[in-house]
């Protein structure tokens, strides 16, 4: 299996939240992606990007449109972009619509890197793997699953991803 | 995409070592695998079974057969198994000689995860993205990259997996 | 050396704050220096009490009075109390005022504990050893550093704390 | 108060061991004092300097004889020595003997720094405070406390320093 090229796109989201030790209060500096693929020993041929640092609540139309149309413009088909996890699924949504021929995944992260217990190594990992395996097309890889643009949505109550309509009762294939 | 059930076999390697405060050494007490799904906020529907807790070079032929047999009778079509990285690769290539009719990734951590800066949870996060989305077969999953059984080869100047024979140059598609 | 006894109150501040991963801000749950201590291996003869968890900024005047008072009632002569930096010069002051014979000392926090790369653990470490040999007073702990109540400030542009008025030039002794 | 010069010697230790990822085994590379200093916002007058980097165990007579000469040599008053815990109480005595018109405090650490649960940052903390308050002699701080060289072992049993004699019953003062 030859590795991939991948195209990664930090905007920025809890992953990349910091502490300012001054006024106490969450600031976004630079992304700590680079970082990660360090810490993570990852060998995929990636090039990494910074496209914006905010809290997804915060991201405009007009952001949006910049991400898709980045997403359009770079050489790589295969995309991976660290997002808040607030409007993941809106995103994904408008990278959908935007119909590209490419794999795209989306990722996040309930806790921020700095605050050493977070998720987002591990969902970083498997964003990587699907971006690498699956069919083109939009996914939110969170919680160590995958779902396609416009099937899943962020519980607020508990902070997990889940499919809309809700799953129904599954057998065992 | 419905979540897969998987299976995941922990058996001990570089993953799970501790720090033995006492006689200054390192040790194996329990898998940490429960603890890093439970911090990556992981949602798939996973079995987890520890297997043995070893270092992979004292793995003998018989721990490899019981693998194999775990792997056998698992009733998950989808494994994963922490591995040590230095005979990652000779149980992916017994695994193999097997046939199963799986899908089955191998994969391990260059630091151990209480070191506090481990590869681990990535690697974690990259084998269950695999795990679910490959054909059957047997795979390496380390460095963020994937390498099919009998593919693969531990660097041990540099520490980095990779393709045996050597990769020819790429050309991107 | 007879190891004191040490009464160890915590009332909060950036030591305890957490990160709500469900509305992405900082919160208080319980004190984590018991945790602390545990890592810190301690083996002094202390008791510790939660007197509150709040920020420092919303400490009360009815806050600091009940501070002192637990302070005065404690049997303990040597007490050490675990506060949010904004205010602790103000609350040293108090205590101050309220001239008992015992030794007390304020430490605190620039980034949570949670966050991984705190200095709580270190400023912990001072503030009990200051609390061990100190003569009866009222200090605050800071920076590896112990300044008597009444001498120091927090610097608001740099975060660290410092003498007033300013230190005049030093000559080695 | 004005803060004291102090001189630190490293001489490694588990305070500085680390996990060597191509190999599996613990090794000294460079002291991580400095790191931990600045981590704990310390704001103190400090000279460090690395005199080896060794595990206790492995000091020889001339490598005591090269710490008691350094710090004899010194021009600071107050010197803090961080050494691995199992010869601490050997080489506390060492300098002890040279009866040198200083305040010296030796500390280590249980956990190596780098795996991210030491208690060496609050060792660190406590022991540069100890070396500020203290009268003149050698001390031995570890676990919260401080014991003069002499009147200390390390229980190999459960890794916790103790007093020897043991010591008796003790009457709150």
């Amino acid at each position: 299996m030859r590795p991939s090229h991948i195209r990664l796109f930090a905007t920025g989201g809890t992953f990349d939240k910091e502490y300012d030790e001054i006024n106490g209060r969450l600031f976004f500096k630079d992304s700590h992606v680079r970082e990660m693929l360090s810490l993570a020993r990852c060998r995929l041929p990636l090039e990494l990007e910074t496209l914006m640092m905010v809290d997804s609540l915060e991201l405009s139309d007009r952001d949006r449109q910049f991400i898709v149309d980045r997403c359009r413009t770079a050489s790589e088909k295969r995309i991976v972009i660290t997002h808040g996890t607030d409007t993941m699924e809106l995103t994904a949504r408008t990278l959908e619509t935007a119909a590209l021929d490419k794999v795209i995944v989306l990722t996040g992260a309930m806790i921020p890197y700095k605050f050493g217990s977070s998720d987002g190594l591990f969902n970083l990992g498997s964003a990587l793997a699907f971006a690498q395996t699956l069919p083109d097309g939009v996914y939110v890889a969170m919680n160590g699953r995958c779902f396609p643009a416009g099937t899943v949505r962020k519980n607020r109550g508990n902070g997990f991803f889940e499919q809309v309509p809700p799953e129904e009762p599954q057998c065992e294939t």
